[in-house]
Formats: C-alpha cells, sequence, structure tokens
C-alpha cells in the first residue's frame, strides 16, 4: 500500500499545438522581417497588445463556431470579469485606439505581428495557436486607403519571393454582398443570408453545380451526408451566380443595376481599381472579384483577399490550389462600439504561420535559414576543462565581431567519457572545426585543429578505421599562439566553398 | 421601454497588462537580437514551445503564490484535461526535452524568447505578462556548465551596454543552504526551511538586524504588521548570518565545515571560480556568494543571479538599487520527472521586460530606437488621389533598397478638407518631406517639395502668418520628372546633419 513509487508525468503536447525547431524559426524571423519593412515603407509604426483582453471587449466576430465561448479561450478573473485571450489582431486595436483616441495621430498607421488563440476542435491541420501580421489605418474614410491596402499586400507578397502571377490579390464590397442579398428579398432573414454566403463561399471547392445545390434544396457529399440548402427560388439562384461570372464587375450590375447597395459598392469596387491601376498595379495582381466571401463578421465596405495560385498536395493527398494566406477590410464599426463618434478604418491580416508552409512549399525556405555549426572545443582531459574553457572564450571573442554572421564556440559539457561520442556530437551538429588538447600536445604546446568537411571528404575512399587513423583526415597540428588563425582559415576555406 | 440605445463597451486595458508603444518595442527589438546573438555564440539553436502546456506537465514550482491555480492561468479543455499558460519557460523546455528525448542532440543547448504568464494580484509595477530570455543545456553533468552559463550571463550584460562595475552575476550553490538548514536541525522541518529561506532573502531590504529578527522571535515593519520569524535559537541565528560575511566561501566554511551537504556545495563554488577566473572572469563579473537565495523550487545544484548594482528611483520615490534582472541554476529532477532516466540540466532566464527599464534609466534607450517620419504625400485635390498614391509609389519603390534603412512614404488618407491638417498630421509624425500638387502646379508640370526641419527652422524668426507664407520656408518647386531625386537630396542632408 505505502510503496512511493514516483508518479512519471507524461510529456505530451496539447492538443493543436505545435513545438517549433531552429530552421523553421529562422525561417518565420527572416519573414516577420521582410514583412515589417514592407509595411514600414508605407509609413506603419508597430504597436503591441497583450495577450489578453476583457471579454465583452473583443466582442464576438469569429466566423463559423462550432464550439462554447464562441471559440475563444476565457477564464474568469478574481474580480469576476471575464478575460479572453486574442483571437485576432484588429478587436485589440480596436480597444487600444478607442482607449488612446485624443493622443494618437490620425489617421493611425499602426502594424502588430504576435500569436492569435482559437479555441478550435482539435484536427489534422488544425492549430489552436498560429501567428498573424496586421496593418491598419483608423481614421481613413476613404475607400483610397482600402486600395493602398491591397497594393500593401501584394507588394509583401513579391517582397516574401512570391513571383507575379504565383498570387493575387482579390477585392470584393461587404455592400455589393448585403446588397445582393437585400435584392433577392433576404432583407432582416439573418440565417438565411448566413446560409447563403456560406455556400458562395464554397464555390472554389464545389463548383457552380455544387453552389447552386447549396442556394436551392441541398447538398449530398460523397459520404452521403447532406447539407439543408437556403431555399432559394430558381431565378434567384440564376441572379446570385452572376458574382462568378468571369468580369464579375459586368455581371453583377447586369443582374443588380439600380439596387442601392449593389451600386454604392460597385462605384466602390471602380474607383479602387482606378486607384490601384494608376498606382501601375495591373490586372495580374489586384483584381477585382464579387465573389470574394470573407468570414468575419465586422466588415463593413471593401474586403481583400491574398490568394496563392499554385498546386500543392494537401494531407489528404489531394492536389489543390494553396488558396487565401491573409485578407481584410474596411470594419467602420469596430472602434465606435467604444466611442460616441463614428470612426472609419481598413486593415488585413497576413497568414504568417500558413505562408510559411507555402513557402516551404515553392522551396523558398532553404540555406539562408541553415543554422552555423559550432567550433566544438573538445574535453580530453577532465582535469584541464578550465583549460578548455579559456580556449573557447578566446576563440569566441576572436571569431564573432558586431555586425558580422555569428561563429558560435561551445566546449564540450556531456560526459567527457568516451572522446567518440564528443565527435559524434560535432558531427551532428554539423560542426566545421573541433579543437583536440590532450597531454601530449599540452607538453608540446600545440593544438589540433580538425576540419571536419575535410574529414569527411577524406574518410570516403578510407577502407578501415586504422588507416583513417593514421592519416588524421583534416587534421593540423598547430602552436597554440596560431589556434584562433588555424581556425579562422577554415572557416574562411569553408565560407568560400559555399 | 423599448428605445434601443446602442450599449457602448469600455475601452479598458485587463488590470496587470499593458500596451506596447514603437520606441519601446524597437528597443526590445534591439535587446532580444543582441542577447539572441550572445547566446547563439556560445553554440546554443533557437526552440519554441507553445504558450500553453497541461497543467500536469508544468508542475507546481512557482514561489510565494498567494492565489488559486498556484499563480497559473489555467482552464479546461472540452476533454477535461486542464491547460496552463505558461508561466515561466523553463517547465516547457523540460517536457519538450522528455518528449523528443531520442532525436536531440546531447548535451542539447537551446534558447527561447518569450511571454510568460503569473496570475499575480494586479498591483502597481505588478505585471502579469512579461517577456523572458532563457538559455539551457540538457544533459550536462558537470558545474563546468554552470560556470560557462555565469559566464554567458556576464557576456550578454555587456553586450547590452552594461559596463563592468554596473553588474555582478553572483553564484551559490542550493547543497550550501540545504546543508546548513540541515546542520541547524531543520531537517525535513519544510514550513521553518521556507520561512528561514525567505528571511535570508530579505537581507538587501532589512540587513542583517532585520534578517536577525526574521530568523528569531519575528519582526514588525514601521506600519506596525508583524512577521512571525523562523524562531531559530540565537546560536543558529549567528551561524547561519556567516553567510553574509564578506568572504562568504570562508564565512561557511568556517561555520559549517564537516557537513556533507555543505561541502559538496563549497567544492562546487570552488570549482566554479577556478573556471571563471582560468577563462577571465574576474571577480568584478561573477563573485561566488552563498547568501544568493532564489524563489524556485526545481534547483538542485549551482544558482546564479545577475544583478544591476547602480541606483534608481522606485514608484515610491525611494532610491533603490536595481537589483535581479535575471536568474537560473541546475536542475537536475526537471526533465525526469517525464522520464526514467536522470538527466542533469542547467540554465538561466534573462527578464527582458525588467531589463529593459534598466537600460532605459541607464539613458541605453535612445535615438537608435527612434522611428523615422514618413515622407507625405498631401492631397490639395481629392479628385487627384490615384495620382497622389502613384507619386508614393514611385517615391517608395525608388528610395528603398533592400539591407538599407526604411524610408516611409505615404499619401495622407484622413479627410482632405482641410490643408492645414494635412501639414499638422505630417509634423506629427516627424515627416522630414511633405510633397504638394495644387491644379496650378500640375498644370505647370511641377511639384512643391517642402524639406519639413528648414520650414520649421525659418519659421522661428517669422512674426506672422502672411509672411512665413510668402516666404514658403523650405519649399522648392520642382519639375514633376526631379521628385525622387529633389526629395532623395533632403534626405541626405537630414542624413548627414545626423
Amino acid at each position: 500500500m505505502a510503496s512511493k513509487k514516483p508518479t512519471r508525468v507524461k510529456a505530451r503536447l496539447p492538443r493543436g499545438f505545435v513545438d517549433r525547431e531552429p530552421q523553421d524559426l529562422r525561417a518565420q524571423a527572416r519573414m516577420l522581417d521582410t514583412i515589417r519593412r514592407t509595411y514600414e515603407t508605407y509609413g506603419f509604426e508597430p504597436v503591441e497588445t497583450p495577450f489578453f483582453e476583457y471579454t465583452d471587449a473583443l466582442g464576438k466576430f469569429l466566423p463559423d463556431s462550432d464550439r462554447p465561448n464562441e471559440g475563444v479561450f476565457s477564464l474568469q478573473d478574481d474580480d469576476e470579469s471575464w478575460l479572453s485571450l486574442r483571437y485576432d489582431l484588429t478587436a485589440p486595436l480596436a480597444r487600444y485606439v478607442a482607449e488612446n483616441f485624443e493622443t494618437l495621430p490620425k489617421p493611425y498607421r499602426s502594424y502588430r505581428a504576435g500569436y492569435v488563440f482559437r479555441n478550435e476542435k482539435p484536427g489534422p491541420g488544425r492549430f489552436r495557436q498560429f501567428m498573424q501580421f496586421d496593418a491598419d489605418i483608423v481614421g481613413a474614410p476613404n475607400v483610397s486607403a482600402d486600395a493602398e491596402m491591397a497594393m500593401m499586400m501584394a507588394d509583401t507578397m513579391e517582397a516574401l519571393g512570391i513571383e507575379r502571377g504565383q498570387y493575387v490579390v482579390r477585392v470584393n464590397d461587404r455592400k455589393v454582398l448585403d446588397g445582393i442579398l437585400d435584392a433577392i428579398s433576404l432583407e432582416g432573414d439573418q440565417p438565411r443570408r448566413l446560409t447563403v454566403l456560406r455556400a458562395l463561399d464554397k464555390f472554389d471547392k464545389f463548383g457552380a453545380d455544387g453552389v447552386r445545390l447549396l442556394l436551392g434544396a441541398g447538398r449530398k457529399d460523397e459520404s452521403g451526408d447532406f447539407t439543408k440548402g437556403a431555399e432559394l427560388p430558381a431565378d434567384s439562384i440564376e441572379r446570385v451566380l452572376a458574382i462568378f461570372e468571369a468580369d464579375g464587375l459586368a455581371g453583377v450590375s447586369g443582374a443588380f443595376a439600380g439596387h442601392a447597395g449593389v451600386d454604392e459598392g460597385l462605384r466602390e469596387l471602380t474607383d479602387i481599381e482606378a486607384f490601384c491601376r494608376t498606382a501601375g498595379y495591373g490586372t495580374e495582381r489586384i483584381r477585382i472579384d464579387p465573389s470574394v466571401v470573407r468570414g468575419l463578421e465586422y466588415y463593413t465596405g471593401p474586403v481583400f483577399e491574398a490568394e496563392l495560385l499554385f498546386d500543392v498536395t494537401n494531407e489528404k493527398g489531394e492536389v489543390v490550389r494553396f488558396g487565401s494566406v491573409g485578407g481584410g477590410g474596411r470594419y467602420d464599426g469596430l472602434v465606435s462600439r467604444f466611442l460616441a463618434t463614428p470612426v472609419p478604418a481598413t486593415g488585413f491580416s497576413i497568414g504568417v504561420s500558413r505562408l510559411q508552409t507555402a513557402l516551404k512549399n515553392l522551396g523558398r525556405l532553404g540555406a539562408a535559414d541553415e543554422a552555423p555549426g559550432p567550433v566544438v572545443v573538445t574535453v580530453m582531459d577532465r582535469d584541464r576543462m578550465a583549460d578548455y574553457q579559456r580556449m573557447a572564450a578566446e576563440l569566441r571573442a576572436a571569431l564573432n565581431a558586431p555586425g558580422r554572421p555569428v561563429v558560435p564556440v561551445e566546449v564540450f559539457q556531456g560526459n567527457p567519457k568516451q572522446f567518440g561520442k564528443q565527435l559524434q556530437y560535432a558531427d551532428r551538429r554539423g560542426a566545421p572545426v573541433v579543437i583536440i588538447q590532450g597531454g601530449d600536445e599540452k607538453a608540446a604546446g600545440v593544438v589540433q585543429v580538425k576540419d571536419m568537411a575535410l574529414g569527411r571528404e577524406a574518410s570516403e575512399g578510407v577502407e578501415d578505421n586504422a588507416e583513417w587513423r593514421a592519416m588524421r583526415a583534416g587534421q593540423d597540428s598547430v602552436p597554440e599562439a596560431e589556434l584562433v588563425s588555424a581556425v579562422a582559415a577554415i572557416l574562411d576555406r569553408r565560407r568560400a566553398a559555399g
């Protein structure tokens, strides 16, 4: 009964979360830098809000929440107030702007990068923590600002190495969709409006025929599951499908001209198109497309989406178009949830984690994000650890200068008993150079400096262990005073070899 | 009754959290870069774990928790398991290493930076989200690794611009304190051991006399509040106070030599001292000090603390020594909570947010972290917005090259009605140059390019508005084709002026 066996805790990641490794992190840092630079060339300034907000300040704007708390992680504070982790970077910005409205310059241009959290049902490819990088202009009443956002999104894609033709920024206007829904007599019928919007959003997946079913009686998928439709009359369905015509603007104005909301939306889209074309952004970069549906409920005007056009193989082995890596739009009501005055605003969000997956697929993350291996000082004689540490400190100081790439230098800190393990470790870490000094070398005042790459090359033609040891491939004996220059010479050689 | 007044949400930060502004963020980015570089020169690699862990995986190691959940933010998942936000970066690392033990190189050197969360009672200067930057070596059994950590901490302080003499890394060994507590017959008496440790930790605050009271009957503070003491016998108290002697090592070995734990701890400290001195780190940088008490419960051997030695004025207006900005130690048991094998490890954490406050006090955060103001293209004629955006796009492309500092360029996106407000905005944003093109200029094929700094200087000697307008201080009319070169010339002049 009283046997006190230690209860072992199981080491496991929580569902829906991931750990991230060096190459992945370096690639992300490089991406964030590029995005930041692009936003800054447009005059945007950084701001950061905390991970928590009061739940009421965040509001409930998430699409398709199949979870309690509307997909948000929430907990109650000791004063009974509810706190939530941010689910995007726009709702917290609205709170920040409202709280600091008097002191901010207006228009207020700001950017923010950071993790956001969604309390999703965990599943393959569904993450509960992911990174976004947002830019917003608050206090910008004209659609020229929305056009600028679309242009900046296009510039960001190219800055990240996505070539023209591999992406497009598609622009729509929430007023067009709202006007269309009014025109087919769904005014005030919120549930059916939502069903229609969700159906339209499935065009890429199911095509015109699938959407036709979803707008009508409903659609049965391959597994036999039935999705109830919006039950629109047949003529309404055909009118609505005009948004998917090759020239969507013409299609929509043909089908819905004269409906106030639609007309205003189309006017805005025409203006945006003119702004983009005049500034030199052609249709291959920014395209007006009345079929863009953005899920978030707070948009009030233009909405935009950056889409990647190349195909990838998804986790089910299907070849699909990569699709959206970010989007945004005008949200004139979000800041004024807090204030008595109307505050027009527009902005967008780039899904950094998703975009990184895309860049990996494109082969855009590569050698530049590989870490340089460390110079490893081995421990031949454990009583001389202090000397090895001094050697490492000297090398570290001599080989590293501000503004130059880092040259890592370390002493082997594991159990030094088996020397072979130290060399294995160095090899494993991709060490370019290994330093060895045993008793004989110490007595002679020399150090062995081993060029690991040379050693690897030489060892390929070698038949047995004894021969290899005898030739001491890539290994040079140098006077202690020449240690730094000998290591520097090998590093230079390796750098030149590429 | 049915009057539908919109319920306004109050815009307010949750208690214990802060928003962060551009200069602050730029300074932090620069700090993180410097720390990262330093850690990388020692062969450490990045890793990132998520913000959430299973509550049982984090464990309960926080000191002085006066809150439910032991100071941790926790919530229950839909499968009934409990999740917690990380309260430090060490416990999640232990989980990561245990989960990936087979595939990681050993020793495993890694660093991580990120926000951690403490569910503290909010109060002045107490934050519930703050940033740490950690480095750890897992699989390093010898105190040479602890010595290396202390040296790296010292290097990091100097890399950040804290001069030698303004900081010290103090090193102690948990075995010494544990041995002393055993020696004064507190073996197994956990509550009193804790009371003694807390009392010793107050030496900086209350001095020897105050600690003497806390180790004995107790201490009454100025407000009359009484803190119960550890009720040690008088001779034990005097023996324990040996840790505060000028040469603590000598003091402790005088008072406690022969006690197994103390002896082993002192041996480790002597070794660490030798490692540091041989590698060139003197007592002004790293000091053995048996009075260092680190709060976290998981330490098992050497512990260290980086302390800033200069005085600052705290929020109560008192002049105090700035104190600790980071610390760490050996935690041989933390990874093996998950595994059957023992896994020795050592590491430390730098309190980035706290260190940033310190650097601000030292005047080390300054001009370098100020953002350059944007070139502002004003809107004289709202119908020509597309032209202004084209101008901005041209300037942006021409003035920005990879690897060069960013030159922000923006069109005024606020309401363009009052031109004066546009100039006020440009001034407010610190714009170096403003671009103006009205109808007359357009007809003449020219653009007005205004050097804002020159305008400010000139306007100082000017008496009235009319005179100022007439002289159009700093304002040049240039042909449209020369816009880019005219702006570049002003920016070069400003950069040269400094």
